[in-house]
């Protein structure tokens, strides 16, 4: 990225984290909403452990540009917005749990299940899956809309989509999966919730469906060039520290496309599916600037 | 329950819960749904082991009731009482994990992780809990009923119902609650969910908020009715076994109003709450017989 076109970046993402950060504690607070009875202190202290940990809010920035593009609400899509993070936040937290990824440390904190216990990081992550389709049921914006964005985030969320995924990436531990098995895993691990945060700008704003279907497609190429990037930072990394090219997926026994291909490849792919991404929103000009430097700053990522 | 209106009841019931079951089972067919990307099969055939299970299905039965009182499309209610039936099942499976209460079996069948493994069960009540709301964002309703809908689900499942519920549930196992606090976990454990079940009906149908409040009433009542009705046959079934007045529940430290107050007071109890929500559905005449006799059922249960 460019030096100007990524400080405007970094800057505009710092930004947008904060008012997200801001958005989700109001979200959080201690006092019930109508139809609920109570909100328990531990299991609002695990939830709010799993949410506020001051993370890039990379998925919400999207949901925000995307929604800019097209005159969106703000205030609606900063709901839609934290509602995603509150999905993104509770996998992780179940991620974490001993019986899947059993890890300590996130972001340099104890997990929920090590700071609280278990049983609470089960209920946290519960609660704020439950969370999200609350907010986004109640988003100031048109009934049909609101249905709309609840069915599509459920989707991405699913059986169908980051479920589906993380449950595809344990059997790939067992049995490693072909090509096509490595781009359907990712498409519906991390993929999903990228693509339902691009899509969504367009259907906050009422947009036509073939905006919803430009930005869809959109969000699926930085949602594939995430991955990669992903991929290719253990693949590199690795290859520094080990002085081969086998990574922590490799060590792991988890195909990636980057192992499949080896680096060089990967930077090709990744170059394209950046020129791709930003090809998409040549339509929308000066106003896509964010989003367009938002798919360089994916393929270029260092952390 | 009088003799005649029991074997109507029960008639009623089962037949209901195989229409839920057939529903159940075509809204878990292996085939994706729009905006999903493919269901894994082993991700799949957890949630089905956890959900097509032959359970009693009553929150659905109180759904399709509730709503066929106020002339609601069947097939619309029967998709509402589908969702709630998922995130009854969801909170089972998760209920059931090693770090929760540890259950190996349910319904004479292993639980789901001990048919498939913990990771998976995580997943599976994950997927679920995500599906009912893509189920109910897609009943056909107008969208504002739909959205109305999804909101009240979330609301009665989450931190400020069911899982703030199971929160309080395993502190009280630590540190037992007032009456008070008895009261409050009660309704957001079970009381949530079976008053969303009875309030859903009108909702549905697009009953006025005087109709939709007198449902709710009843659902609370009821839901009140089958916790102290489990407690008491927690109390005297361990009195009969035991020779003495402590129950499972009084054994693990855990204060129920039974407990608290004596079979008697209990029996006094439940007898009120019966009285109360069949006064409620008075005005509706012969057409509320089975929801009637519901509340009957829910008081007099023996398992």
């Amino acid at each position: 990225m460019k030096g100007d076109e990524a400080d405007h970046f970094t800057a505009a993402l710092a930004a947008a984290a904060r008012r997200v950060e801001q958005r989700l504690d109001a979200l959080l607070a201690i006092h019930p909403q109508r139809g609920e009875i109570a909100r328990p202190e531990r299991l609002l202290a695990a939830m709010r452990h799993g949410v506020l940990n001051g993370g890039k809010r990379f998925r919400p920035f999207l949901v925000l540009e995307s929604a800019a593009l097209f005159g969106a609400e703000p205030a609606a899509a900063m709901d839609v917005a934290a509602a995603l993070e509150c999905i993104h936040c509770y996998s992780l937290v179940h991620d974490d749990l001993p019986a899947m990824d059993d890890d300590d440390l996130r972001r340099g904190r104890p997990t929920v299940h090590r700071a609280y216990d278990e049983a609470t990081a089960i209920l946290a992550g519960d609660a704020l899956l439950t969370l999200a389709f609350d907010i986004v049921a109640a988003v100031e914006l048109p009934a049909e809309r609101r249905v709309a964005l609840v069915s599509m985030l459920a989707r991405a969320a699913g059986l169908g989509g980051m479920a589906g995924g993380q449950m595809l990436d344990l059997a790939a531990e067992r049995d490693a999966p072909d090509e096509a098995g490595i781009i359907r895993l990712q498409a519906m691990k991390t993929g999903a919730l990228i693509r339902f945060a691009c899509e969504a700008g367009p259907v906050i704003a009422g947009a036509s469906g073939e905006h919803r279907e430009r930005l869809a497609a959109f969000g699926e190429a930085i949602g594939l060039a995430f991955q990669l990037a992903d991929d290719l930072l253990d693949l590199t990394a690795s290859a520094e520290t080990m002085g081969k090219a086998t990574g922590k997926d490799a060590a792991a026994g988890k195909a990636t496309l980057a192992a499949l291909h080896g680096p060089d490849w990967t930077r090709r792919q990744l170059a394209g599916l950046v020129a791709q991404a930003r090809e998409l929103l040549a339509p929308y000009g000066d106003g896509a600037a964010l989003l367009s430097a938002a798919a360089r700053f994916v393929a270029d990522r260092r952390s």
